[in-house]
C-alpha cells in the first residue's frame, strides 16, 4: 500500500498553548520512538486556560491548520483546555484524525477508581467547560466527580517551583478537601501538572491514585495509528522538531531538562499568519 | 478655537493587556472626572508580561489603533509591559499623543528617594527590558536601581488573593532582600500591583515608600491635556466605557468593586479584526 505507507511516514503534529504540552511529547517519544513529531506551542497567546470557548476554538484551529499544512498525518491536542473546548470543532474542520488528552484520561480514571469518586484538577476554562465531568458521566452513569479549577498551578510550574513551600501551600488549598473525601483517583487535567507529580502525590495523600493524561494520551495515539495503518515504518529513530509562535523563555530549558527531551534548537515562527 | 474644543470633547483612549489597567482608569477618574474614557483590555491575548518585544509591539499597535479609530484624542498605555516595550513605537505610528506609566513613575520615584537607591518590581518583560533602570539612570546618573521580576504577582492578584498567606509568602521572597538593603523607594511597575498595596507595604517594611505608577500617570495625563489644550470642557461628568477582546472573567467584578469603578456593562469586541 504505497499511498498509505507514504502517509505513515509523515509526522505527528502536536500543539499546545505553550510549553506544558511537552509532557505529552515526552510520553509520545517513549511510546512511539520511531515517529517524527512536529510540536507547535502558541507562546504568543499563552495561556488559553482563562479564555473563552470562541477564542480557544479560533486559536486551536489556526495552530492545528498550520501543522496539517506541514504534512501532519494526525493532530494531537496536547493541551487540556484546547481538548476540552475545541476538540469537537477540530474534528469537524481538519482533514486528518485528531486526538486529545481528555478521552484517554477519562478512560484511565474509570479503570483506576474503586470508590467510584474521581477528582479532576484543571484550568478555569477546562473545569468550567465540564468536559471531564460530562465524559466521565457519559461513560459511567452514577460516577461521582469533584472538579477543582487550579489557576495558580500553571504560573507556579512556569516558575519552575516544582518543589517549593509556596507550591505546597497552594496545593494544600486545592487538595485539602479532596483528600478528606472519598475520591480515590485524581486526574491531572492540565499538561503542566505532571511536572508537579511528586508535590501533587504528597498533597493528595497515599489513598489517591494520580492519572496523568500525557501517558494515557500517548497510548491512545499509538492504538489509533495502528488502527488506521498510520504507524511510521520501523527501523529509524523519530525526530523531534520544536517551534513556537513567540520566543520561549527559560521555562523551555527547565522543561526539556526535567523531561530529558532531546531536540534541535527551537524555531520561532512568525505569529502574524497565525492570527 | 472650535477645532481644538471639538478635539477636547473626544475621549481619552486607555488600553492594557487585560484588566489590571483599571487601576489607571480609577486614578484618571479621580484626577479628571470630566473626561470620557474608552478602555480596551486585550483579554484575548493577556498577559503580555512574558512575551517578546516584537509581539508586545504588534499587539499594542493593534489595540491602540482601534482606540484612535474610535476618536481617542490621546492614548494612555495603562500597562507597564506595553509602556516598557512599545511606547517608542506607538509614538512613531500614532497620530495622537501617547502617555505611558513608566515616565511618571520614574519622576515620582526620583522625587521620593533620599538614599538614591530605588527598587523596581515588574513583569519579566518589563524588568528584562531595562526600561525603568535606563530611564532612572538617564534622569539622574549615579542613581542605584535594584530590579526584580515578580511573575507570580499577576496570577495572585487575578485570583483576588489581595490579603492571603500565599501572597505574603511570595512577597517575602521577592522583597526580603530589598527590605534588607538601603533602597528607600519601591516602584510598583505593573498596573496590577496597586491592588496589593497593603500587602506590599507590609512586606517592604516602614522604611520604604511605595510609588504607584497609576496615580502618577493620571497626574501626567492631566498636565499634558492642559499643555495641549485638550482638556474636556468643564460642566459635565465624564463617562467610562469598558471593552475587552475576550469576555472578562470574575476578576473584572473583583477589580471594579476594589476600585469603586462605576461603568455600564462591559462590551466584548470581536477579536478577529485586531489580530
Amino acid at each position: 500500500m504505497p499511498a498509505s505507507s507514504s502517509t505513515a511516514e509523515r509526522p505527528i503534529g502536536v500543539f499546545d498553548s505553550g510549553i506544558g504540552g511537552l509532557t505529552v511529547v515526552s510520553a509520545l517519544r517513549r511510546e512511539l520512538p520511531g515517529e517524527n513529531i512536529l510540536y507547535l506551542g502558541d507562546t504568543a497567546r499563552v495561556p488559553y486556560g482563562g479564555k473563552s470557548r470562541r477564542t480557544i476554538e479560533r486559536y486551536s484551529e489556526e495552530i492545528a491548520a498550520l501543522l496539517v499544512g506541514e504534512g501532519a498525518k494526525m493532530v494531537v491536542v496536547a493541551c487540556n483546555t484546547a481538548s476540552a473546548l475545541a476538540l469537537a470543532r477540530l474534528r469537524e474542520v481538519l482533514s486528518v484524525p485528531v486526538e486529545g488528552v481528555i478521552e484517554p484520561g477519562v478512560e484511565a480514571a474509570l479503570a483506576a477508581t474503586v470508590t467510584g469518586h474521581i477528582a479532576v484538577l484543571g484550568t478555569k476554562a477546562t473545569i468550567g467547560s465540564g468536559a471531564y465531568a460530562d465524559a466521565l458521566r457519559a461513560a459511567r452513569p452514577g460516577i461521582r466527580v469533584t472538579s477543582r479549577a487550579c489557576p495558580l498551578l500553571v504560573p507556579l510550574v512556569e516558575e519552575g517551583l516544582f518543589e517549593d513551600e509556596v507550591t505546597d501551600a497552594v496545593l494544600e488549598r486545592y487538595l485539602g478537601a479532596i483528600r478528606a473525601g472519598d475520591a480515590d483517583t485524581l486526574v491531572l487535567g492540565c499538561t503542566h501538572y505532571p511536572l508537579l507529580t511528586e508535590a501533587l502525590a504528597r498533597a493528595a495523600g497515599p489513598a489517591i491514585t494520580l492519572v496523568d493524561s500525557a501517558a494515557n494520551c500517548a497510548r491512545t495515539v499509538a492504538r489509533r495509528l495502528d488502527q488506521l495503518g498510520l504507524r511510521a515504518p520501523s527501523g529509524h529513530p523519530g525526530t523531534l522538531d520544536l517551534s513556537f509562535t513567540d520566543p520561549p523563555d527559560n521555562f523551555l530549558q527547565v522543561v526539556r531538562l526535567a523531561l530529558g527531551l532531546e531536540a534541535g534548537a527551537a524555531r520561532v515562527r512568525a505569529a502574524r499568519p497565525l492570527v
